[in-house]
This record gives C-alpha cells, structure tokens and sequence, in this order.
C-alpha cells in the first residue's frame, strides 16, 4: 500500500540524490484567475521531469532485488529519460526500449543519461512488450512507469514539497496519465491537509482515469494523438485506481487548443518551458473548468518540460497566432513599380513588423495584370490587428486575413512540380 | 555609497514584494564542465528580470521624494517593464518612453504591468533624452537604469539571496551591462565571502566595462548589435564602476555564437528560457574562458527571459543546427516517378526525420531532366548526419549538405516575381 509514511521515507531516501525542486509564485497567473498561483516546477527535476523521484526511490528501495544486469524500461518519453538517471544514481545499468517512432533528441537525451537504447516496436505496447520478454528472473528487472507501488511513494515527494513551501494550499491541480504522481501527491498531502483538494487533469484526447472513474474501475479507452503525449495512457493503473477515486476531488479535461496556449503562456509570461503535460494544469485552470473561490491558493504542478525542440516551434507559432501576436493576410493589387513599396509603407505607419512576405502571380483564378500577396507580421495583439486591416482596407486595398495560421501560404502544387 | 548594510535592508524593505527566486542545481552542465554548477533564476522574477529589485528599491526607499505623478524611465527592454512593476508595487504611475523600434511584444508587456508608454526616438539614448525632458522638479522622477546607489543596492539583494541557499560559493558569474547587477552583487557578496570570485561577462559586440577597466574610468564604446541586447549598454556608470574595479576578479567578452548556443541549451537541457544577457554567464562557462578548479561550487547569474518569441524562433532554428540536430542539404536527381520514393524510403531506413522538402525545376544551371530537392532532417547528432550523407553517396545520389543554416533554401528571385 502507498501510505505517507512510505512517502517520507521516500524522501530522506532521495534527499540529495534528486534536486528538491522550487516552488514559485506566479503574479501574472494570479492576476489572471483572480487566485494565488503557484508552479511547482518539475521541469528542474533531474531529466526534466518528475519521474526520476517515482524511479530511484523502485530502484533505490529494492536494490538488493536487483540483480548485476540492471533494469530495463520501455518509453518514449519521461519515463525513459527517468529510468535512466535513476540508474545512474543507483550505479546500476539500464535499457530502455523505445519505438521506433521516437523522436531523435529523445533517443539522444536517454542515451546521454547513460542508457542502453533499443529501438524496437511500431506502437510503445509492443516495445513494452519487447521490454517485459528481455526482462525475467536473474535477468533484468522491469520497471513500470507508473502501476508499482513504489514508484507512486516516490512521485508522492512532490506533494510533501509543496506542503514543505506552502502550508495551506486550496487546491493542487496535477496531470494524470496512468495516475502514479496524483495517487502519491494526494497520499502526501490528504495526510495531514484532509481540505486541501485535489484536482486531476487529463488531456480530452485520453480520458482514461475519467472512464475508470464512471466504470468504477480500470478500463481502457481509445485515444487520439495529443500534444500532451505524456500523459497519453489509455488505462488507469489498478494501484493507482483506488488513490484516484478516494482522494481526488475531481478530473478536468483540456483539450489540444487550451494545453498549446497554456504553454506559450508558461514560457512567455514565466520563462518555463513546460511539455503539453506539464502545462496541462494551467490549461485547466485558465480555460475556466476548475470552480474556486477569489484568493484561494492554488498548485500547479508543472511535471515536466521535455518538449522537443522542433515541436516546440510549431507550438511558438501557433501560440503567437492564437495570442493574436502575429496576422497573416492575402492582399491582392495590381502589379506596377509603386505597388508594393505604397504597401509597405503604410503597414510601417502602423507599426505592422513584417516578418515574411510570399508573392504569387500568374496563378488559374488571379487576372495577369494582379499580383497575390500573402504577409506575415508581428503586432502587439488583436486591437492592433484590427487598426491595421482597417487602415487596408481605408486605402482600397482587397484584403483577405487568414484566421487558421499557415506556414506555406499557397498551395504546394504551385511550387512543387510532380 | 552603496554598502553591504544597505544590501540588507533593501531585502528586509522588498521581502514579499518581489520574488524570491531560486537557486537551482544543473546535473547537465556540471557533467559538461567538472564543476558543480548552479543557475540563479531570474527569469522567475516578477517581469522576468531581476531589474525590479533596483527599481522597487529605488522608489520604496525614496517614496516621500516621489511626487503624485510618478515615475519615469526610458528602455527598450527590461528597465521598462522593471519600473512599470516597481511602480505597481508602490502604487505609484509610471510613463515608460521606449524607441519607436521596440518590439510589439515588448511594449504589449509594460503596458499590461500598468505603465503608460510613450514610442519615442530612433534611439534608446532619444527615449532617455526624451524622458528626462518630462521628468523635473514637482514632476515626474526619472529612474536611472543602472547608475543609481539605490538601484545598485537592490540589485545587490541577488548576491544575498544566492548565499542563503548556497553558503560557499566558489565563483559569481554575472552579466554587466551598466554594471548594477554585478556592482550590488558583488557588494553583498565579498563582505562576508571575501575569497568567493566575482566574473562580470560583456557580450564581445559591446565591451564598455573592460573598455573602462582598461582606461581606468567609464569610456563610451562603439557598439554592435548583439543577441544579448539587455547588456548592450555603451558606457559603464560612474557610481557601479569603482565597485566593479574593485570588487570584480575578471571581465569576460563571449561572442554571440556562444549566447545563442547557451540560450538554446538552457531551453533544451534545462527547461529554463533565458534571453542573451542571462544566458551569457553560461555561454563563458561553455566557451571555457573562466579559468576554474574541478569540483569548485560556481553560481550563474540567469538575469532574465525576455526573449521575443519571434527572436526565440530564430534562435531555436540557430541552435538545433549548432547542435547537429538539423540536417539541410541539397540533392541533385533525374526526375521520374520513382526518384522521390526511393530517396524518402532510404531516408526513413536511416531514421532521420523529413521536416522540410522544396523542389526546384527549370532553373538556369539544371539539366531540364533533373530535379534539386532541399531537404531538411531532424536528426540525433552530428554523427547520424555522417551516416546518412554516406548512405546517400552510396547509393549513388549527388548530394551537397548545406552547412550554413537557411530558411529559405532557394534563391529569392526564384519564387517571388518583380
């Protein structure tokens, strides 16, 4: 059983061999909700998430179990990246199997830990199940991301940090996957702060522990791809179930639009590069679904910041777009020497940073003697978007904005031949 | 005079008011360099940098000299949204002249901490000419950026707070711009700590401080633009350069190759998004132009995060290619049905993933029967593009990597007409 006894142990055993991650206070969240907010950040953590405490206490808790080949873990992602550290804190050797898919700076990452990585498996089902065969007894021992007693005492280290920082919070808002951080955050702090509640979160692409919930036990829901792939479990843990429904006050779910935004926010307003799970609890509380009353305290819990580099641009871009920072339009005029500079001109009168221009001519449906303009600029937010369109449209100009951001502005077939 | 006493009391007169940040253990980079590195967060503080500890100061310690009209200060970046929080804080207006350049982001910024701004001047010293023009007698109290004993003496609060939570640090490595941040560090540090060493990092396109140290007082210095704009400040100040030249064992210059690729590994591998200025202490530590013993407890000071986001996109693109994540070459092909299938299938048996094709047809140096595609890869490490341009060359595919990152591989004029 998990107990917070078990959780304290947990954390003299881990005092030292992990970073005792801040807690911090948000002025710009706060004044936003109206609430006090804080961020625990686990995006310090050791491999830049919370999983590393769940895996060193499994490893370090039952080392002499443990036999000379180390463990082995199949992941692709957090959990790869904490397994390996872990193992390396314990001196021990690890494997992990990850999909094929994986992205590369994940495979590089989980390497540059120390691991072994096998590449192996179209789906993570079938690398954890490469990873249970390579497993056995007198071989290496498996370690589970989340079902594992243990692993949930040692994710439940958060909540007595937080307890540590903040006497009296209202309200904890964590992410849920397969449940292991919210079962040991609510074990840690139902102890001794009974009023304190808990909220869990999940992305709506994989409601898995909302589903366990209604069903009154474990099931397994089908999931679509979600940018908050960390917390992309289809079926709650049968350890973690129980914790869940008697101490979790309630489950949110966010979807893909609410969690991008809530991490452009994190990183614009608070400098924290936080992953689509990690911001998944702003997602929550910003997009309204979470009642509590003006002034109350709240936790978000930021468990991790493992975002590749190259979704996070996409992600920088769709949040400047949402956050009405940047205005793409289509401007059609006709050809001629003054045409563009009369253009430019006046989009500079109106402070419009113009960040990328694309022309088209001669295209099916454009009249020879018209040129197509598309333009991308940076404004200041969507009442200046609306001054500069308006300013357009006062000159004549034929103007069309394009309300779903683009990154290639015409069709591909213009450019690429067959 | 600024002093260790007054130090003190600016942190027992800002406590609550501000942020008290974080010192916060790097396992990445202590294993990359030997020592046991630590990063002050900033970027955590109220406006994302440590510039409203000097200027709450400023105004709190010297309330009764402030008319009800407020404060008034010029900046292009940190100063600016500083004093529009520090004048919060107080209760007090502020006006905030700021270049007619600034970036929408940045004036979208101050003005949601309350200030008024004024676009003024086509250079930062126009809006400070500007600004002290408002300012005067019965009227507005123009704040100083740097060159103030009462801002140097909030500043300094940083160096106390880094004590309390690392008692013996081996050295302080500090951005100097105007030399306020480390001249109040450097104050509160070497009373009590008198052999802890204090490096003062410049951006190389802006040398003021060892300029001065060399000339033995403050010279103003041509300058270049730099990534690291917060510290591209011309001149040293005349009550932060005797500390400086006193106090501070030795001034590094870092280029600004150094600062994107620190900004980009305290994103990647710390999740911490810094600007320029705060990443500068890590680009000379990378850079290994901070002479240090293995194993020495050495603190960088990150001062702050306020990247654009339009700059941060540039500056990930900059650093996934420094880093050998990006792969972009050029691949010369007969056309047909099968060329672009078999290259994508020999690409995907090499793992790299296809984040960009273009194609180019027709062009004047290109046999009418053969295509150029540019290709762009996310791939492990510089290693994996090896082995991905040999797998090219041995199938026999004529193919130029392009070693200067592009954004756009082909010629302007191919796409866009006149």
């Amino acid at each position: 059983m998990v107990t917070y006894a078990g959780i304290t142990e947990a954390a003299a055993l881990l005092k030292g061999k992990i970073i005792r991650t801040p807690l911090v206070y948000s002025p710009t969240f706060s004044a936003m909700t109206g609430a006090e907010v804080y961020l625990k950040l686990e995006t310090l953590q050791k491999a830049g998430s919370f999983k590393v405490r769940g895996a060193a206490y499994r490893i370090l808790s039952k080392r002499s179990s443990i036999g000379i080949n180390g463990v082995i873990a199949a992941s692709a992602g957090n959990h790869a990246q904490g397994v390996a550290v872990a193992a390396g804190i314990a001196g021990i050797p690890a494997v992990i199997v990850m999909p094929a898919w994986v992205s590369p700076s994940k495979q590089e990452a989980t390497a540059g830990y120390g691991a072994s990585i096998i590449l192996k498996g179209s789906t993570l089902q079938e690398s954890i199940d490469h990873a249970i065969d390579l497993a056995g007894p007198g071989g290496m021992t498996f370690i589970h991301p989340y079902d594992d007693e243990a692993i949930i005492t040692g994710q439940g280290t958060v909540g007595l940090e937080i307890l540590e920082d903040l006497p009296d919070p209202d309200m904890i808002i964590a992410p849920i996957g397969g449940g292991g951080l919210i079962a040991g955050i609510a074990t840690a702090v139902k102890e001794t702060h009974p009023r304190t509640r808990i909220i869990g979160v999940q992305a709506s692409a994989c409601p898995s522990a909302v589903s366990a919930l209604r069903a009154g036990e474990p099931v397994t829901v089908e999931s679509e791809p979600t940018v908050a792939d960390g917390i992309r479990v289809t079926r709650t843990g049968m350890h973690t179930f129980p914790v869940i429904r008697d101490l979790v006050e309630e489950i949110v779910l966010v979807d893909d639009d609410d969690i991008v935004s809530a991490v452009f926010a994190l990183l614009e307003r608070k400098k924290v590069l936080a992953e689509g799970a990690g911001a998944a609890p702003l997602a929550a509380l910003l997009s309204g679904k979470v009642p509590f009353k003006a002034g109350e305290k709240i936790v978000l819990v930021v468990g991790g910041g493992n975002v590749d580099s190259v979704l996070l641009e996409k992600i920088l871009r769709k949040g400047l777009f949402e956050a009405g920072r940047l205005l793409q339009c289509i401007i059609e005029l006709p050809e001629g020497p003054q045409s563009l500079p009369s253009l430019f001109s006046l989009l500079s009168r109106e402070n419009g940073v113009i960040v990328r221009v694309e022309q088209e001519r001669g295209s099916g449906d454009l009249p020879l003697h018209m040129v197509r303009v598309a333009l991308e600029m940076e404004v200041r937010n969507r009442d200046h978007q609306e001054r500069i369109l308006a300013a357009l449209e006062y000159e004549g100009y034929e103007v069309t904005p394009i309300r779903v951001p683009r990154y290639s502005f015409f069709e591909f077939s213009h450019t690429v031949g067959g």
